[in-house]
């Protein structure tokens, strides 16, 4: 399999924490990035305590972990998202960069969608770091269950949308540390604009059903 | 097993086809609605054919149907959408209205969802038809395997949303013509901006993988 050096942006949050988990469990080299190094070398050091002495997993400040990476994953809050990717433009450039950023917001009716000037978070990303080469992907997995003992969630997949289809196939391959399948490539970038709400409507299946949902895709073997 | 009497509204359609088809296969009663009577009876015809004489199927112009039935399924195509509604304001009124239409375009990258001034194709119906009920359902479902010979598309989950819960309950027991199963129920009606554009993502899966998707909400067993 190959193994990629992967920093995650916002690594201390619960989505990039998760994320961070499995990817070392599975044998990449993981940078938690955050703010603060400390806190992402703490989160680093709680992670590496989960899985054994041969994880490869590390923590610094964010523009640190970005510049030492092949593949950046961007797994921030969408609030500030913009002057956050504005302020590892030089670190971003030619890079992977996989957003799995989720513009929702919540009100007395559920959580909803939120209309993203640029279509989508991945988007915006891109028209900021015109050089990257955007990925979206790995917007539906639930925290808690990346955090969980699961060996895998091979009961889910990981969508994926991409217009470099090298960068997209990174994000595909990586799909295999979470699911233990290959994600699915859905088609251009800005497919992200229907993927990253898409969450909304499983937070609030989630809260409906009480239970902590995940997308999977059926009908591959109904060729056409 | 509740039976409705439903009125499907763009029925010669491959869409409203396929789901006149299902829902009157299940024993539901079920009025096609074209624009001209002639081609909806045509349809009726051609499905009552499929299943047998108990079948209970006609066909009528869409002010007919929709006058006629207790639920109206709206399988239009967005072009034309808020006219053809506005036209049938005084039969849709106080009705349980389920929409499946699905704002979404091609280009040379492939499918993408519109942006709706409403939201949704949903919440446009329910603005123009302030006392109807409306709910969002049956948005992902194949055309061609709704019109296949499979006795139920088990592996695919309808997917629900709407502010009434008297009218999602209806679309939920509906899914059990084309399921097996209830319906999942979403939440909110304005979740329907996320639920139809998914169906952009799923064309583009199937052109990439030479498929016929669905999707299927995973997850149940976790309870939290």
């Amino acid at each position: 399999m190959t193994s990629y050096k992967i920093a995650v942006i916002g690594g201390t949050g619960p989505q990039g924490r998760g994320l961070a988990y499995r990817f070392a469990k599975a044998g990449h080299t993981v940078v938690v990035g955050s703010r603060a190094s400390e806190r992402a070398e703490q989160t680093a050091t709680d992670i590496a305590t989960r899985i054994d002495d041969t994880a490869q997993i590390s923590g610094a400040d964010n523009v640190t972990a970005a510049g030492s990476a092949d593949v950046v994953l961007l797994a921030v809050p969408y609030e500030g998202h913009a002057a956050l990717v504005e302020s590892l433009w030089a670190q971003l450039a030619d890079k992977v960069v996989i957003s799995c950023v989720n513009p929702i917001r919540f009100d007395a009716r559920g959580p909803y969608g939120l209309r993203v000037g640029d279509g989508s978070a991945a988007e915006e990303a891109q028209r900021i770091v015109t050089d990257a080469r955007l990925v979206g992907a790995f917007h539906h997995l639930s925290a808690v269950s990346l955090w969980s003992e699961a060996e895998l969630l091979d009961h889910e997949d990981v969508l994926v949308c991409g217009d470099n289809s090298q960068a997209t196939d990174v994000a595909v391959h990586l799909a295999r540390a979470i699911t233990g399948r290959d994600g699915i490539n859905a088609g251009a970038l800005r497919l992200a604009r229907h993927l990253e709400p898409l969450t909304a409507t499983l937070i609030s299946i989630n809260k409906r059903y009480k239970i902590r949902s995940g997308i999977r895709i059926v009908g591959l073997e109904h060729k056409v």
